[in-house]
C-alpha cells in the first residue's frame, strides 16, 4: 500500500513541478491517477477478474444463505403453526358453536378463510376436495393453462382449523338442525359393474385409455351431522332448459373434466380428420366446433380455441386450418356481452369477425344430436342443421337437487324462486325461523322487500306532524333511516332535494302519498337479482365470516338491534378474454372507481394486461400464483401440448 | 465538464503548495480525487442512485434487445425450416420407398428422428399421439413430476417430414406389403351407449366426474396402406399371468391415465377414510396400498408414494399416516431389483425398512379382489389375505395381439417365441423372405444362432489343413470371422489364448471337435435375450435408422455383403429411484464405462443426483426438460397436489 501511494505521488510529483497545472498539464495527470483508481477508491471497484469473481461468489453466497435461510425458516414456521393450529381445533372442539359449510368454491372459500375458529367449530363437507379457479377453465380447456394451476387443495388451503369431509350432503333437517350425507361410494362401484363392457379388449394398444378400475379405494358410510349454523354454498347446474340430447352429446364447461374431456376432443376432431379416405364433409363437420351461449364462459371459450388453431393447429394441420375448420357461437340475444357495455359487444362481435369466429345472433338451439346441432332464427319456423363435432353448452345454471329439497323442506310458499333459495339481506335464509341456515353463491338470491308493499307505514312513519305530507326534511329522514333495509333508496340519496322536486310536480313542497309511491315505485323497479358471478361469491362469503365474527353469544335473530350491516355487494368491474392477445374491460356499475377515475370500457391489448395481472393477484395462492405465471411463459415460448389422452 | 476539472486542479494545488507531498500530505489529496472519481475514471463508475439505474437499465434493454432478438430470430428459422420441411416432403411423396413406423414409443421416435426422409418417404401410424416418458410414471402417479411433462405430441417431436396417422394397425399382409388400419371410432361410439347408465344422475354436484360424452369427434374410416419396409414397435401388454382379478381390481402403470387413476384413487382413499362413522378395519384397509411386483418400477412407485405419505400426506392427514398407512411391496423372487446388483437389492430392502415399506418376498399373488389380495407363500400350501384398496400391477410384459398375429401369420413354426417376434441381428423378422419387416422395442427378441447347431461346419471351415484339429492360429481365425454372426464369441475375443488353454485340456496344442464344442457351448449358455427396457428400444431404434440410411438402392437381403453391421446393444447402466431423495445406480455389464473407470454401483443422494441428472438430459424436448425441472422445483416448494379430479 505505503510503496505503491509512494510512486503515485512521485509520478504526481514529477509531473507538477509547478505550481499551477493547466488543464492541459492535468490531463497528464489523469491517466496516472486513473491507473490508480481502484487503490484509491479502497474498494478495488477496477479489479482484476479473479477479484470480481471472488466478489461475486461472496455475494451470491451471502443471497443464497440468507434467501434459502429465510425460506426454511417461514417453511418451519407454517409447518409449527399447522401443527399448533391443529391440536387447538382438536382440544376446542365440542365446546364451541358448530358452524357447517356446504360447498369448496367461490363463497365458501373466503368463509372459510376468515371465519374465526377460536370462536366456531368450523366443518367443511363438499363432494370435491379443492377450490377451482372457474373463470380460467376456458384456458385449460385448449392447454393454454393446465389443470393443476386453477385448483387449490381445499386442505392446503384452508389449513388444519378447519376440518374438511369430501362427502355429499344429501339432507338438511332445519327443525333438528341435522344434516345427512352419503358419499356416491356405493354409486362407483355399481358404476364399476355397469361398465364392464367398457374395460378393454385385450390387444388394444390404447387400452388403458377405456379401462375402468372397480374402485376399492372409495367406500363411505352414510353419516349424519349436527349443526348450530348452517351455511349453504353448493352452487349451481348446468341447465340445459330441457333441450334435447344436450345431457349425452354437448360438452359444458363447469368442471375441471369437462375442461379435460373438451381438450381431448379437440385433438381427437383434427386426428380423425387427418385419417386417409375421409370425406370432405366429414372432415368439414369434424372440424366445425359450436359453443352454445355468448355469454364470458363461452366467449372466452371460442377466443381460446381461435388461438389454439392459430398459434399451434395451424403448424400441425396447415391443410385443415386453412380449409376446413370453422368455429361457431350461437346466442339467443341480439348480442353477445349482452351483459356488459353495448361498446364492448360491438368491439367483441368485430374482433371475432377478423378472428374468423361465425357469430349466430338471435338464434336458438332446438336439440343436439351426436353430430349436429338443430337451430332455429328467432321469429323464423324454419330449422336449420349444423354438422359439428365438439358442441360447448355454456348458457345458464339452475339450482342443485339440494337446494330444491331444501325449497320443499321450507316451503314453496315463501322459497318460491326456482332459481335459488331466497335469502334475507343478512343471507339468512326465508322461512328458517331461528335464522340459523344461510345460503350463498350460485344457489342464493337476495330478497329486496318492496316499498310499495310497505307504503302506508313508511309514509305514516314519516308523517310525524300527521298531515298527510311530507316536507322535504321528512322526506330526506325517510330515505336515510330506511336505506339500511331498503337498499334500493341508495338512488336517492345522492341528491335528496332533486328526487323531492321531481316527485312534488305541483311544485306545493308537500309529497301526498300518492307522489311517494309513485317516487318509491322508482326505486323498486332498480332492484335486480345480483349475477350468479365469482365476484358476488366470494364477497358473500367474506361478508358471512366477518358477520358470524362480529356475533355476540350467536345471537341469530335481532340483526338490526345488533348494529350489523346487512351485505352490500361492490361491482368492481367485469373482464374477458377475446383471443389474440386482447381482453375486453367493463367498470360500469362498479361505482367508487368511476366517481373518482370516470373509467371507461377498454379493449384491446392493455385490457389483456389488465385481465393477466387480475388472476395473476385473483389467484388464492402462492403455488397457483407461480403455476399461472409459468404456464403463460411456457404457452409462448412452446406452444400448447396436442398429445391427446 | 470544465468547470469540474478546473475547480479540482485548484483543490489539488491549494494543498500541493510545495513541490513535495509527504504521505501525510498526500492523504489530505485522496478525498478529493475520491469525490472526483466518478469523472476522473470517465465511466461514471461511483456515481449517484439515478446513473446507477439509467446503466442498469441500459444493460437490461440491451440484454433484452438481443435475447428476444435471438429468440424470435430462432422461432422464425424453425418456423420457416418447418414450413419447408412440409412443402418438400409433399413434392417428393410417391416417388420414394415408403418406410411405415408402427408405434410412437422409445425404439419408433428415434427411428422417426434420425431417418433419411430425403431417400424415404415415412409414415407413422399408432393409436397414441405423443411419445410417453414411461420410466417417470411412477413420479407422474402421485404427482411429483405433471401429466404434461412426460409426453411430448408426435407432430412436434418428428416434424412434418413424416406423416403421422393416429390409428389402430389391426393386420399385415407381408405378401402384398400392405397393412389394414382401423380406428376404434365405432367402438367408442359403441361405447357411448354402453355406459349409458353412467350419465350423472341431475343433481350430483360431481357429476361430471361420471359423465361421459358420447364421442361425436372421432369417426375414422378403415383404411389400407401399402408398405415397402415395415417397422414393427408397437411394444407389448401387462402380463397378468392369468391371475383371477387383476384386469377388474388392479391399475397398471404402463399408460399414462394409468398414473392419472392411481393418484385419484390414493386421494380418495384418505378422503375415505376421514370419513365419520369409518370403522378402524375399514380405515387400515382402505390405507393399505398394494404393489405386485419388484422390479424397477414396483420399486420406484412404492419409493414415490412413501415420499408422498411423509412429505405431503402427513400434514394434511397426521393421525391416519401417524397409525394407518401401510405399503407393502409383494416380490416372486427372494429379492427385489434382482436384476440389479445383490449389492443394490440389498441397499434398498434395508433403505424401504427404514422407509416403512413392508417388502414381501417369495411370495406369489394368487388372486386379487375388490378390497383385498390373496398371496400365498413359496413353498407353502397356506392362501392369505391382505386387506387392501389401491392395488399396482407391475410385473411383466406380454406381446400385444398384433404381434400374435403376425407371429400366427408367419407361422408359429418359425415364430415360436411367445414373448414376441423373432429377429435375426439386423432386426429383420424371421420368416419374412425378402426381409421387408423389422421388429424392434419389447414386441421383438433377437435370435442368436448357437453355435454347436452348425458345429460340423465351423469345424471344418476352420480345420484348413485338414488334420481333423485346430491350432491355435486356426482357433483365433474361427473366432474373428464369425464374431459378427455369432456375437457370443466375444467372450472369448479378448483372450483367445486362455480360451484355447482350458479348452485343451490335454496340452495337445490341439482342440479336437469333441474340445471344441464343449468350449463353444459356454459360448452358447451367454446368450440373453435383451431385457425389455427402454434403453434397449432406443438403441434398436437408432440402430434401424442408421441401417436403412446405409442401405443402396433398398436391397434388404444380403446384408452381409453390404458390410453392414449387426444390431449390438450397449448397456449403460440402470437407476432406480428409492424414495427419500435416493436412488441406486448400477453400472454392472456397461463394459465400456467399467473397463476405464471402474465403476461400482453407487446408492444414496448422490445417485439420486445422477437419477436426475440423467432424465433432465435423456428428456427428448426443450419443453419436456424446462417442464421436469421445474416440476422438480415446484414440489420441493409447494408440496404435491392431494386435490382428487
Amino acid at each position: 500500500m505505503l510503496s505503491r501511494s509512494t510512486q503515485f505521488l512521485q509520478q504526481l510529483t514529477t509531473i507538477n513541478s509547478r505550481r499551477n497545472l493547466s488543464f492541459k498539464q492535468f490531463n497528464q495527470i489523469k491517466p496516472i491517477i486513473n491507473r490508480n483508481l481502484a487503490w484509491f477508491s479502497g474498494q478495488s471497484r477496477k479489479d482484476t477478474f479473479g477479484g470480481k469473481l471472488k466478489r461475486r461468489l461472496k455475494n451470491f453466497f451471502v443471497i443464497t444463505v440468507v434467501g434459502l435461510g429465510t425460506y426454511y425458516g417461514y417453511r418451519s414456521y407454517r409447518r409449527y403453526r399447522w401443527f399448533n393450529d391443529m391440536s387447538d381445533s382438536d382440544k376446542t372442539s365440542g365446546t364451541k358453536p358448530r358452524v357447517v359449510v356446504l360447498g369448496t368454491g367461490w363463497s365458501a372459500v373466503p368463509l372459510l378463510k376468515h371465519i374465526d375458529t377460536q370462536k366456531y367449530e368450523v366443518v367443511c363437507v363438499s363432494p370435491r376436495n379443492y377450490f377451482l379457479m372457474t373463470p380460467l377453465l376456458p384456458s385449460v380447456s385448449v392447454g393454454t393453462v393446465e389443470t393443476r394451476t386453477v385448483i387449490e387443495s381445499i386442505r392446503s388451503l384452508i389449513g388444519p382449523r378447519v376440518k374438511f369431509i369430501e362427502s355429499h350432503c344429501i339432507n338438511v333437517d332445519p327443525k333438528a338442525k341435522i344434516i345427512t350425507c352419503i358419499s356416491d361410494g356405493e354409486q362407483t362401484v355399481a358404476r364399476g359393474d355397469n361398465v364392464k363392457a367398457v374395460i378393454a379388449p385385450s390387444g388394444r394398444t390404447d387400452g388403458a385409455s377405456s379401462r375402468i378400475i372397480k374402485d376399492s379405494a372409495r367406500v363411505r358410510p352414510e353419516f349424519q351431522m349436527k349443526y348450530d349454523i348452517l351455511v349453504v354454498a353448493i352452487g349451481s347446474e348446468n341447465n340445459t332448459f330441457n333441450t334435447p340430447g344436450v345431457e349425452e352429446h354437448a360438452h359444458f364447461l363447469k368442471e375441471l373434466l369437462d375442461a379435460r374431456r373438451i381438450r381431448s376432443a379437440i385433438s381427437d376432431a383434427f386426428e380423425s380428420a387427418m385419417t386417409p379416405t375421409q370425406t370432405v364433409e366429414e372432415r368439414k363437420r369434424l372440424l366445425h366446433f359450436v359453443i352454445v351461449g355468448g355469454g364470458p364462459t363461452g366467449v372466452e371459450f371460442a377466443a381460446e380455441l381461435a388461438d389454439l388453431v392459430r398459434e399451434d393447429l395451424q403448424t400441425y394441420f396447415p391443410r385443415l386450418v386453412a380449409n376446413d375448420v370453422k368455429i361457431t357461437l350461437i346466442e339467443a340475444l341480439d348480442h353477445i356481452l349482452s351483459m356488459m357495455d353495448k361498446q364492448i359487444s360491438d368491439y367483441t362481435e368485430r374482433h371475432f369477425h377478423r378472428e374468423n369466429i361465425d357469430v349466430l345472433m338471435n338464434t336458438f338451439v332446438k336439440e343436439v344430436k351426436q353430430r349436429e346441432v338443430i337451430i332455429q332464427l328467432k321469429d323464423s319456423n324454419e330449422l336449420k342443421s349444423l354438422p359439428c363435432s365438439v358442441v360447448v353448452w355454456a348458457t345458464g345454471i339452475k339450482a342443485r337437487s339440494l337446494t330444491n329439497k331444501l325449497r320443499e323442506i321450507i316451503g314453496l310458499n315463501i322459497q318460491s324462486n326456482r332459481m335459488g333459495l331466497l335469502t334475507d339481506q343478512y343471507l339468512r335464509v326465508k322461512g328458517i325461523d331461528d335464522g340459523s341456515i344461510f345460503a350463498l353463491g350460485d344457489c342464493a338470491t337476495i330478497q329486496t322487500p318492496k316499498l310499495v308493499d310497505r307504503i302506508q307505514s313508511l309514509f305514516e312513519e314519516a308523517d310525524t306532524e300527521h298531515r298527510s305530507a311530507l316536507d322535504l326534511q321528512q322526506f330526506r329522514t325517510l330515505v336515510e333511516k330506511k336505506i339500511t333495509e331498503f337498499p334500493q333508496l341508495e338512488i336517492f340519496s345522492k341528491s335528496v332535494e332533486k328526487a323531492f322536486t321531481e316527485a312534488d310536480k305541483e311544485k306545493s313542497g308537500y309529497l301526498t302519498l300518492a307522489a311517494l309511491r309513485s317516487t318509491l315505485e322508482k326505486a323498486d323497479h332498480k332492484i335486480r337479482a345480483l349475477p350468479a358471478t365469482a365476484q358476488v361469491a366470494s364477497q358473500e362469503g367474506r361478508y358471512v365470516a366477518d358477520l358470524l365474527n362480529q356475533l355476540t353469544d350467536t345471537q341469530l335473530n335481532h340483526f338490526e338491534q345488533q348494529n350489523l350491516k346487512p351485505f352490500r355487494y361492490k361491482h368492481m368491474g367485469s373482464l374477458a378474454y377475446v383471443g389474440g392477445d386482447e381482453a375486453v374491460v367493463d367498470f360500469t356499475g362498479s361505482k367508487p372507481l368511476l366517481d373518482i377515475f370516470k373509467l371507461k370500457p377498454m379493449s384491446g391489448r392493455s385490457a389483456a394486461y389488465l385481465w393477466k395481472s387480475f388472476y395473476l393477484t385473483e389467484m388464492f395462492t402462492g403455488r397457483t400464483k407461480t403455476l399461472l405465471a409459468f404456464d403463460w411463459v411456457r404457452t409462448h415460448v412452446f406452444g400448447r401440448d396436442i398429445s391427446r389422452y
